[in-house]
């Protein structure tokens, strides 16, 4: 399973009851999040996630909203005790931006591994999590996330027998090794079924509808996205802005057949989100608002 | 009058109620801004107080808590529509944290003015107020900042007879501007009295006990001084971290004569600084603890 918490949908600047825009996955006791702006290492207490499971950030792109939390929250996670290695990955640029940031946070107890993209589209994996990073259309490089928890098939005694595995190792098996019995050596894929479906979900934000994006949403779960103004009034901003109105995000979702759409990353311009949600659930029935420490819990089908 | 307001009173790191250790000078409708951790700018947003009005933002020392809110408070200046230049003093390398920081603030509509020390003890005017920054004692080159706000002599009508200064331009002369009347010019101090007695604070942190920090603060009408820990078993943490205990400001503000001392940048680890303060009170009565608003206006005696 695969729990979700949004730590804040803030857009542009912090507000007092309004953290900046950053997402908190955790699956198997190791956490992800995703963008790291000016107060995010509060949002995360006031979550009461723990900031020591985090091993991997994903950067969406440089605009300080989405990162000015970083060498703050890299302190932290030091005064925490963290000494293993933490992942970064980011569009290009990421070596220069963690070394402008650094220059606050020149010590750290740990090391960063910084993976810069280079493509429109990268894979990657964080803990049992495959991430799928994919270009989208902002003012400049940014990236939305797909996040893809794989699920393995179910246990299949029939195979099992019709490949002579000797039961004395089904379970070891069962649980996803290899296993070595009198000088034979056994493999899962001998005993086990056809993967079943995962659980899968995006986060993206800053960018308008891209085809990358509705591409990448195809069917997810949940699809956590930017819905920066909330009155179509705003369209005119939306496009000027590279953002989107909350109307485009529930036309997109739609479009993907997402099972539901958080919108998010508002702008301080919109002090209530929820009074435009039912002209966006007209378009798209499950839709909600996003609001600070929302969270949800992604479980394995049947 | 000088109006201080204390925005925050953290050490380390923003808590969720308690902003990191800044303050907010306004003086004739302009404002300087000392230190700018994380969430600065929500705090003065919180403080009720104006961004537009800072001019100039002052910087004790480089530790990410006093400096990591500064890329997302200049944006915050810009998009409220800042063109004038602001003026940022600080300790070496001011240069090269601003470059590095700027990595996510890189087009400001508006230019910053560096002004970096290279003396221990270094004197300039911002606005109305005179500051004196002075070199303390912390794991970094650290100053705390005296302000000044001066105040003209009485306007002495006999002084003015005595020296034959035509009636007509007494009241320009006593606003402080010179006058030139039927060919002649007249001067300010032709018709004042010696410069009255003015306001004075001191705000200091991070440092150990200092002679520079006890010079600094002598007679001051209020202290605000760090008091990182509050129990006096902490001293041997407090000579270690190069940080003070509630005692140690207390006696230094003892010695300094001082009027009233504000204890701020509290430890984390102090959730309860009030708890401490009648210790601290023990060796200075005119003890008070610092908190997230706290503030008062100065003013000219009598």
């Amino acid at each position: 399973m695969l729990d979700i918490v949004l730590l804040g949908c803030g857009g542009t600047v912090p507000l007092k009851n309004r953290w900046l825009t950053a997402c908190y996955l955790r699956c198997n006791g190791r956490a992800v999040l995703i963008d790291c702006g000016e107060g995010t290492q509060i949002a995360v207490k006031e979550a009461g996630v723990s900031l020591f499971a985090i091993d991997t950030i994903c950067l969406t792109h440089y605009h300080a909203d989405h990162v000015s939390g970083l060498p703050g929250l890299l302190l932290s996670m030091g005064n925490e005790g963290r000494i293993a290695p933490l992942a970064i990955y980011g569009p290009r640029g990421l070596q220069r931006i963690i070394e402008g940031l650094r220059v606050i946070a020149p010590e750290l107890p740990f090391s960063l591994e910084l993976h810069e993209f280079t493509q429109q589209q990268e894979n990657f994996i964080a803990g049992d999590l495959h991430f799928t990073a994919f270009g989208v259309q902002h003012t400049l490089p940014c990236y939305g996330y797909r996040v893809h928890l794989p699920r393995a098939g179910k246990f299949d005694p029939g195979r099992a027998r019709e490949n002579n595995i000797p039961l004395v190792v089904w379970s070891k098996l069962q649980k996803g090794s290899a296993v070595e019995w009198e000088g034979t050596t056994y493999y899962p894929r001998q005993v086990m079924g056809e993967p079943r479906k995962g659980i899968s979900m995006v986060y993206c934000t800053d960018t308008r509808p891209t085809a990358s994006l509705e591409t990448a949403a195809q069917s997810v779960d949940l699809l956590i996205c930017e819905g920066m103004y909330g009155d179509d009034e705003k369209q005119d901003k939306a496009l000027e802005t590279l953002h989107m109105t909350f109307s485009e995000a529930a036309v997109l979702a739609k479009n993907a057949r997402v099972k539901a759409l958080w919108l998010t990353h508002y702008s301080p311009s919109l002090p209530d989100p929820e009074s435009f949600l039912p002209a966006a659930q007209n378009l798209f029935f499950n839709t909600q608002c996003g609001c600070d420490g929302k969270r949800t819990t992604l479980q394995f089908e049947d």
